[in-house]
């Protein structure tokens, strides 16, 4: 983190709109005055520790290393740990330990140390049980971002091996057969896959663009959706409504419908099962 | 306000996310370019004046002191008058004299000084008669935080008892019955009573932890409702879904069912009845 | 653009609240980190270029003068060219050129000049085809914020008729009778239209504070609605639930219910057409 520019703040929470978030700038702007605090996220799914961490991962690299918080945090009050993880780009990324920063941390470098936050001389002075956020995470951040806080001061270390850590999709990678989940449906209904074009090219070898394939979801309730879509590069190369299968801004596949919500039209959520296969009738090519 | 350091400006509306708060914010950094404007909310529930007041109770006790701004304003254009409210901890509220800015002021050490706003200097020429958030509010704190308006020279004095009040729920407290009413719903759906832990105290003496209670809610429409909660101090002593009874981040009594809506399930809202018992059938703790 | 004070960027899409546009706003603040970002609106009705320059066209004007980023993008990807226009007040607004920024330009003073992106030394490396927002606008921006990129720098000079336009609703206007349509619906519900009191006085004459009218809207779905209103100056004239007519704050005539949602209960959105006529019963006045 630079100290010569003013420190940013990365900060994602799924506490809504509704003055939960502002409380907790406060404290970060009230202990570092001059913080440029990046908000990334505060609608996140309630309590979807994979969302928000879907979200971090795709945003965190585009922002300046610094000091991020992400608080989605089912077990608040619970013994579930505070811990601060230091990145190999040298962002500290605070919140929560279940899961909800490891792979943030992974898309910047890696990594790279880890202190559990015991000491409480960072914290609020009386923190309450609900509300780690403005109590314990905030004001963490706010120190770490003044430097009058270091990351050693923090609390004990932990390993690599401590952290609590999201159970990944597995992808199943077959001739002409590819399997995997849905990683995230963003606000455009685009829904993106826990898997990239190298999935794709082992299953089905090199894929023309204006392929057709078939994908199959499978939603937790209801029947499983069969659809088709070209694998092209952008929307405009479909038809407006017609749905695509293509590499998203963050370089993995994702299945869309141009101008329209292809996660409501197929029932797709994070978690959903997709298979997808090359179209047999190649006429429709 | 310290002078050295950024300025902040707290800023809440019922605004909405479409463009008229960043008019506001464009008005406020055009008189202050260096102003740390901290967006507080600006999804109020249109019109709730009740609500407004609640966010920004629990929220600006968080923030440095600064200038903030609150316009949920159902009567912009009427006579209603707008005010400046100077804040024992030395923070200035800009807003309607509607009831939004009192119990703010009060949690700020109290209302120490008022000002009516009617030195058009400060305001934009050309006022309309529908956007005074734009147009008198937002020029107003931009003018106190850039320092070349004084509280003083906003116009003349309003005595505390001049300022129109929110009606504040009655709690009722008998042996062995709370009876409150809901303060406000957050993005959770938790519910946020009127009342504290004291009330609870009075009602029922001490209160175990794991207590059982029995809490009747009155929506407006529909049938009460009646449910079961226990006493605890986060949402994780309970199973997810089932409801509990917690002294809230703020201090004050609420209602949740833990990863749940409880509000939706109870068809709770602000201003709802609710009336709170101990469980007769100890069985069930 | 003054170069002492912090620069402002204002930024607008229809990316949502999920980090897309937390994304871009790292990318602005990792080369211009003093930046004041004044994010305008991220929830524009999705691909609704028009609603997205009704956004910019009303709140620019109150914004200081700075780079402004608007990004309602569905061609994204495919040969609509990337832009940045030079208004009259200085402002550089930065876009894609499908009609989005000639309103908004045009509110600053008119169009200065245009620049084609076409320099990608300004873009980031690896430009994905799906997020121009982020790897084109966004640095693009931050580049011309910070001063180490100048708006004659970007690319070649397009011409004002190069620039493609929106369509403009055609006001009709005959002895009595006023068509016209819905510009926006904003959050509250009121329904902004795309014309002037000049048209109304073209229309009927002088019409005196309190006349009634009769509002005809034809949604493009389901029958069509006719309504009473009162023209008044603000919404406290009528009864709480009654429509009125009024001069909004932009100066356009705007339709909407005292604290009501006018377009919901009217079926009115962007684009239905508006037929006003005096009210004939003058008993009702």
């Amino acid at each position: 983190v630079e100290r010569e520019r003013r420190p940013v703040i990365g900060f994602l929470t799924d506490f809504g709109l509704d003055g939960a978030a502002a409380t907790c700038r406060g404290v970060m702007l009230g202990i570092c005055r001059d913080a440029q605090i990046i908000d990334i996220c505060h609608t996140v799914r309630k309590y979807s520790v994979a969302d928000g961490s879907f979200i971090l991962t795709a945003s965190l690299p585009y922002l300046p290393a610094g000091v991020h918080v992400g608080v989605v945090d089912p077990g608040v009050g619970t013994p579930r740990r505070p811990v601060a993880i230091r990145a190999q780009r040298g962002d500290i990324l605070v919140g929560p330990d279940n899961g909800l920063l490891v792979a943030p941390a992974e898309s910047l470098g890696g990594v790279d140390a880890i202190r559990q936050l015991e000491n409480r001389t960072f914290w609020l002075t009386g923190t309450s049980a609900t509300f780690h956020g403005r109590d314990v995470f905030a004001p963490v951040a706010g120190h770490l971002s003044v430097g009058d806080a270091t990351f050693e001061e923090l609390g004990p270390t932990l390993a690599p091996d401590d952290l609590v850590r999201l159970e990944a999709p597995q992808n199943r990678v077959a001739a002409g057969v590819l399997e995997t989940a849905v990683a995230y449906v963003d606000s455009f209904g685009n829904i993106r896959l826990a898997c990239g074009p190298e999935d794709l090219a082992r299953a089905f070898g090199v894929v023309e663009p204006g392929a057709s394939v078939v994908a199959v979801f499978h939603p937790s309730e209801g029947p499983e959706r069969r659809d088709a879509a070209r694998f092209v590069t952008t929307f405009g190369q479909v038809e407006s409504g017609s749905a695509l299968l293509y590499v998203d801004s963050s370089g993995r596949l994702a299945y869309a419908d141009n101008q329209g919500d292809a996660a409501a039209r197929l029932g797709a959520g994070t978690g959903t099962a997709v298979r997808i296969t090359r179209a047999i009738d190649r006429a429709e090519t």
